[in-house]
C-alpha cells in the first residue's frame, strides 16, 4: 500500500444556504479544494461524495457525478457513498484506498448535505432513515432518543453530572466562536442550557447540534506527488471503516459503540501510535454525552472520567487533550454527509498551525464520524511530516 | 492487482414483493450468495451495497450495514454507493477492486429495490432524483422523455422503423418468459406493441421497463481461493467505471453516451479481448430503443443497424450476439439498484452453463449498467476459466 497525503482543502461556511442548492454547496467546496491541491485536475482518478439524505430532502442524487462534471474531472469514476452520519469519513477513506491501492495517484473526497430548508418533520424523517426501521421503528426511536437513553445509561453506570454533561456544550459552543465557518457558536452558561427546552429528557436543546447545510472537501495524493503543494501537505497515517450493530438491541451497554472502539484500535496499531500521542482530537458530538461516550471509546479519555475532565478543562484548548477545537458538531454544525470530510478539513488546518481556533504546535490529530445507531464508523489518523 | 473470480450468487426474484421489506429482500439475496460461496463469512473483508432510491420510497438507509449485520459479518466496513441506475453495477466493481487491490481476500456486492409500494407520483419523482434538477428540472426532463428524444434522434441520423425497435421488446419479453426470475415476460406481437399506450411520444408502454422490487448479490475472491468454491467460479478480466454528463445539455448527441463508449473500450483493453469475441451481452434495456444505442456503444453490433440486426433475430439466442437473453430490464424487471448485480448473476449462470435461456458454449460475456442521464456506467467483462 503507497502513502498518502492531504494536499487541498476547501469548505463552505456552515449554516443556512437559502441562496445555494445542494450541487452549488459541493461544487464550491471541491472547487477550493482542487485549486489548492498542487495539481492538474487530470490527475485526480476518482472522487467519491459522501452524502446521507439528499434523495428525501432535495430530490437529488447522483450528486458524485454533478460534481464531477462541474469541476472538470474528465471520465473519472464518481460514487457517492452512503453510511448515515458517517457518510463523509466513508468518502475520505475511499479517496485514500484509491491512492493507497495504485487505483490512481490523486483523488477527491466531497461531503455535503443540505437540511435548512426542510420543514421540522420532513427532517425529522429524513434523519430517521439512519435507523433500522425494521428493528427499531416500532420503539419510536429517535436520533436525540437513543442519546437520552445512552446518558441515563452513562449515569447509572459511571454517574455523571448535568453540569459535566454541559461542560462540553460550554466548550464546544466557545470553540465555535473562534471558528470562522461555524454556524452556532455562542459563550453558554450551565444556567442558559438547564433552561433550555427539553427535547428528549434528559437531552435539552443545547445538548443537540444544529440542522445544517454545508460541504466540505479534500484532495489526497502520494506523499511523493503532495510535496509540491502549494500549502502543507498533512500525511494520513490511518483510514479505518468498521460496522456496528444497525439497531439498539445490538447494544446491550449505551455507554460505548463498538464500531468506535475497534476503529480506534486498528488506527492506532495502522499508524504505530497511541491515544496518548494525540494533540487533538475532532469528533461526533452530535450531542453533548456523545463526545463523552466517543471519546472514552477512543481511548483519549479515561472510561467514567469524561464528564470530569471536560469540566476541569482538560479537554479544552490549551488543556490535556483538546476535543473540538473546531466548535465540532454542536457549534460548526453538522450537515450530515459534509461532516466527516470537514472533520478532515479542521486537523489539516490544526496540523498546518493555520487553525482559527489553533492547538499548540499540533503534529498529530485523529478524526471520528459515527453513523445510525452505531452502524458506521471512520477513524482517522493525520500527522504533520515533521512531526515525529 | 490481483485476479478475481465470482463464486457465490444469489437472487431474489424480480416483481412484487408486498410481503417483503427492502431489509428481507436484499438479506435474502446476500443469503444465498453466501451459502454458496465456498468460503466462511469470516473471510468476508468488505460488503458494497448498490442501492438508489430507498430513502425517499421506503424511508430506510445504512442497508449496508443492516444487510451486514443480518448475514454475520462481524465488523466489516459495509457501504451504500449509488449512481442512479448503475448503483448495482458500482457496488459491484467496488468488491472487485476491494479483492483485486488486496484490502481484503473476499467481498460481497448486493443490490436492492423496493419501488412497487409506491405511488405512481411518488416513484416517479424519486426517479427523477437520477436527473440534474438544476439543468434538467426546467425542462420537464422524464426517463421515458429522454430515451424518447434519443428514438428521435437515432431515427433522424440513421432511420430506424417502429418494427425494427419493437422486435427487442418482441425479443427480451420473449427471453424473460424463460427466465425463472423475470417480472414480465410476454408474447408480443407488433400489433400489441403499438395499440399499447403512448409514453412518451414515440415510446410506448411495451417499450419501458416495469417497476420492480427486487435483489441480488454475488460474492467474490481471489482466483486461488474461489478453486474450492461448490459451483464453477467465474473470472472477472474487467469491471470499470466511467462518469457521463450529468444532464441533457452535455448529451448533444443522443444517439450514443460516452459513458458507455468509453467504459468498453477501456475494459476490452483490460480483458485482452475484443466486442467480437463476446458470446452474450446483458445491457441496460431500460426502454427499447436503449438497447440499440448501448449494443452499438459498446461495439457489438454496427453503427445505424441495431434495429436492422434485432429485427432478422441476430441479437436473440441462437444469433449473431445474443443481447439479454435474461430477459433485461424490460421482460426481466428493473429494481433499480439490484439491475448490476442481477446482470452479474445472469452472466454467472450461463458461463456456468446452467441458465435457463442458455447461450450454447458460453465463455465469455459482457455486462453494462447505465445511470441517469450517461451519468455514470460499469462494464464488467466475465470468462468461462476454460474458455481461452
Amino acid at each position: 500500500m503507497r502513502e498518502v497525503a492531504i494536499t487541498g482543502i476547501g469548505s463552505t461556511l456552515f449554516g443556512r444556504h437559502p441562496e445555494q442548492d445542494i450541487q452549488g454547496l459541493a461544487i464550491e467546496a471541491a472547487q477550493s479544494a482542487l485549486d489548492r491541491a498542487g495539481l492538474d485536475r487530470r490527475e485526480i482518478g476518482a472522487l467519491y461524495l459522501g452524502n446521507f439524505i439528499a434523495g428525501p430532502l432535495t430530490g437529488q442524487e447522483v450528486l458524485a457525478g454533478i460534481v464531477g462534471d462541474k469541476i472538470g474531472l474528465s471520465n473519472v469514476p464518481c460514487t457517492k457513498v452512503e453510511g448515515a452520519c458517517a457518510s463523509g469519513g466513508i468518502a475520505f477513506r475511499h479517496a485514500v484506498m484509491a491512492v493507497q491501492s495504485g487505483l490512481c495517484d490523486a483523488a477527491i473526497a466531497v461531503g455535503v448535505e443540505k437540511m435548512t430548508q426542510a420543514s421540522r418533520k420532513d427532517a425529522t424523517n429524513a434523519l430517521l432513515c439512519a435507523r433500522d426501521n425494521r428493528e427499531d421503528g416500532e420503539s419510536g426511536l429517535t436520533f436525540p432518543g437513543l442519546f437520552g437513553r445512552a446518558w441515563k445509561a452513562y449515569e447509572a453506570r459511571y454517574g455523571i453530572t448535568r453540569e459535566e454533561v454541559a461542560a462540553v456544550s460550554i466548550k464546544n459552543k466557545a470553540n465555535g466562536l473562534k471558528n470562522p465557518l461555524a454556524q452556532l457558536g455562542a459563550n453558554l452558561t450551565l444556567d442558559v442550557i438547564k433552561q433550555s427546552p427539553m427535547i428528549a429528557d434528559p437531552v435539552q436543546l443545547y445538548d443537540c447540534c444544529p440542522t445544517s447545510d454545508g460541504a466540505a472537501a479534500v484532495v489526497v495524493t502520494t506523499r511523493d506527488r503532495a510535496r509540491n503543494a502549494p500549502d502543507l501537505a498533512i500525511d494520513v497515517l490511518a483510514s479505518v471503516q468498521t460496522r456496528g450493530a444497525p439497531h439498539l438491541a445490538g447494544h446491550p451497554d449505551l455507554t460505548s459503540f463498538d464500531a468506535t472502539v475497534s476503529a480506534a484500535q486498528r488506527a492506532y496499531a495502522m499508524a504505530g501510535v497511541s491515544a496518548g500521542d494525540l494533540d487533538f482530537v475532532e469528533l461526533h458530538d452530535c450531542f453533548s454525552i456523545a463526545e463523552i461516550v466517543d471519546a472514552e471509546d477512543l481511548g483519549v479519555l479515561p472510561r467514567g472520567q469524561g464528564g470530569k475532565w471536560t469540566l476541569e478543562g482538560r479537554t479544552a484548548v490549551g488543556g490535556t487533550i483538546p476535543i473540538n477545537p473546531s466548535g465540532g458538531l454542536l457549534a460548526k454544525g453538522h450537515p450530515v454527509g459534509a461532516t466527516g470530510v470537514a472533520q478532515i478539513y479542521e486537523a489539516v488546518l490544526q496540523l498546518r498551525g493555520q487553525h482559527a481556533n489553533q492547538v499548540r504546535n499540533a503534529g498529530l490529530g485523529l478524526t471520528h464520524n459515527l453513523g445510525g445507531v452505531g452502524v458506521a464508523c471512520t477513524v482517522n489518523i493525520l500527522r504533520r511530516p515533521d512531526a515525529r
